[in-house]
């Protein structure tokens, strides 16, 4: 099925439809069955490990082939060391504590009924990802933990790979009792396929795109499935004139330099006027050893004067992630300046504060309107793992439903139960 | 204004940028200057009601002018009572917990940053709703207790009237030193401010259309605004085999006839084959007195035999919202079939069993798929103020972010906030 299939349409409401049928016996599968399933991946990955690499090669023949990149390449390449880490982060999910069926705050009402509220699967989460293979295991992991079923769409370039860990998957849902096509993947490369399966809301619940910002703003335009997403992660530092420098110097090189390509990467810097002086030479030092390019405000530029990789910012700068060695840097007045600048420019993912006043930390936390917002951490922090869910499915910068690093919580929708004793309203 | 505006979209941008930017500050904005607000306008409303009055004459003579129906000029009507009503909406609002700034959670990780949530407002909230001017009251009230700025867009035949209203809650918002724009209506009757609102998601972020289905279904189609809504509410009971049968008439009857005309309201009753013998008949003898219409299988039928109101059901009766004394009737085998007919055809808004059975209660709260599920209650409690959430701006039929009655937290969403202490990331 590699190759072209007739009717696309067909092919993606009839995975819709299956979908959704397996979605209702998750619901209501218990805890047990869902980590027997995952236990049983993980093990069959092990087991399995040379007829990965085998599909893995496959695929990287045929990417070489046809001249993709080396970043691509090097996504796509399944390691002995990444297919142990796939197996690895299954069975962490299956430590997690199960989200399902959980029922809070029972409350008595006037009425006599007791009300409160259920933890349930969303029912069917599409995922498009591009392609990784690892993100195949890691969605489907988190997709059966949560009690829903998943169409995935990889990549075309990972699907040998792809349909490798499919078999693997279904054998372990298979083994545990769960029905097979909990998780489906789309075993054509037919790009067709992504326009239906963002256009089928009655068989798919919620679309998890994890891509660049192409492919973000395609399915923004075209999606009618609600997306848990985000389009661009322009983060923020602002450096306060109450900051104490050295950990100023600390957050601002690790929020730049820890990582260039992710999203929680820190792409403009924001420096009180009267701290300025105190603080940029120094950081300068740090970036200049790792030949960071640094495109700043005429001010800025001349406390910089002599740093070997410097321009001057222009509005689009405030605009931009860069996802690379290259920061903006703008003086500001005050820490209204500061988040007045953030609130105009940054895409709402994660903007964090120097400082060691306590009365402006509690009016920065308030008036940033980012999915996270840090006092004293570098923006880095922001992600599934280090804020303590356990996993990550993605991380969004809408506000509705899920906001910030979207964990097992994300996948799930509450519903009201009411236990009553034959109450009827007058 | 109330006439025609030349240029429509550019009303509504500007609509659009002053609740933007009134939403900024009504994000930052404390406690006690929202009750303000909400008890000076509660105050103004009391003080001017004869003024209310007028301004409601007039939209009622045009309204009876363009032959508007008896149902539309009673919801249209804004008699001493009901405007004291609205002034006591207020009131309670005022006295609601304020859920805004609320962090929870705060835990430490191994990082040694302390992460948790804040509740914060959503923004901007459009609300569009039907020629109803205790709408206008209640929508506004909800909004500025939780923080966010709103644009109103009420049902043409009540212009004056709620022009009137925004006078006195602009006054009130001023009042308490909020930006009046927080509260702004759309002061046109042209259809196509509408349209402009729902398609404008850089000012406005989220819709809440309150009105019949017809209104639901078009804006579901032309909205690239995120909505909470619900399309309809195909209700039901299920009568189980183990149900008591005094709890059982109790519950069907005032499910069915307590209100015909709400969403919440029974359209299907569903009853296992052991009990029918035994139920329906008792029922039908309620049922009679208000003429209610039965639409039966041929099984209940031949119960039902010589009921004054019975028809035989069709498949589009499953599929039905009546709002009117006509209720569809089947007999299931058991709560598998129940449950299964339920799942295919409710609208997964509130669904009800009536059973003295441990297990199949659990069974049935976990696996019916809907907003509200309940046991031995009435689907008439589906509602915010029976559920406890002290007011409700609307109800959800969506899994995202909110489902079922929606209060004052579906109006606002939770960001991350990271205590550092100068940590950066490995």
């Amino acid at each position: 099925m590699t190759g072209t299939i007739m009717n696309i349409q067909q092919y993606m409401t009839d995975l819709g439809q299956r979908a959704r049928k397996a979605s209702r016996a998750m619901a209501k599968s218990d805890t047990r069955a869902r980590n027997t399933a995952l236990t049983l991946i993980a093990t069959a990955i092990r087991r399995d490990a040379a007829l990965l690499r085998k599909a893995n090669q496959k695929d990287l023949e045929a990417a070489r082939a046809t001249g993709l990149d080396a970043a691509m390449l090097d996504r796509l390449t399944l390691s002995d060391k990444a297919i142990a880490t796939m197996a690895e982060g299954l069975e962490q999910i299956v430590a997690l504590p199960d989200p399902i069926g959980e029922i809070s705050n029972m409350k008595f009402r006037p009425s006599g009924i007791q009300v409160g509220q259920m933890r349930v699967p969303l029912g069917v989460i599409g995922i498009i990802y591009e392609a990784r293979p690892n993100v195949t295991v890691d969605a489907a992991g988190l997709c059966i933990k949560s009690g829903n079923a998943t169409i995935l769409r990889g990549g075309s370039e990972a699907i040998h790979c792809n349909q490798a860990l499919a078999t693997i998957v279904k054998e372990g849902l298979s083994g545990a009792g769960l029905p097979a096509d909990a998780v489906q993947i789309v075993e054509t490369t037919d790009r067709a396929a992504v326009g239906a399966l963002i256009t089928m809301p009655e068989y798919v619940d919620v679309i998890v795109p994890r891509g660049g910002k192409g492919l973000i703003e395609r399915l923004m335009k075209e999606s009618r499935v609600p997306m848990i997403k985000h389009l661009d992660g322009i983060c923020h530092v602002y450096i306060d004139d109450k900051a104490d420098v050295e950990k100023a110097l600390r957050i601002a090189f690790n929020a730049k330099c820890n990582r260039y390509g992710t999203c929680n990467t820190m792409e403009t810097l924001l420096v009180a006027r009267d701290i300025a002086a105190g603080v940029l030479p120094k950081l300068a030092a740090l970036y200049r050893d790792e030949e960071v390019e640094l495109r700043t405000d005429a001010e800025a530029a001349k406390l910089l004067a002599g740093y070997p990789f410097l321009a001057a910012a222009t509005e689009d700068d405030w605009r931009t992630e860069y996802l690379a060695p290259i920061l903006a840097v703008k003086i500001v007045a005050d820490m209204d300046e500061a988040i007045e600048h953030i609130n105009t420019y940054s895409s709402q993912h994660t903007d964090a504060m120097v400082t060691e006043d306590y009365s402006r930390s509690l009016r920065f936390l308030r008036e940033v309107d980012s999915a996270s917002v840090m006092i004293n951490a570098s923006t880095r922090f922001a992600d599934g793992f280090e804020f303590g869910l356990g996993a990550e499915i993605g991380i969004s910068n809408d506000k509705l439903h899920a906001r910030g690093p979207v964990g097992l919580e994300g996948l799930t929708s509450l519903k009201y139960v009411v236990f009553g004793h034959g109450e009827v309203r007058d």
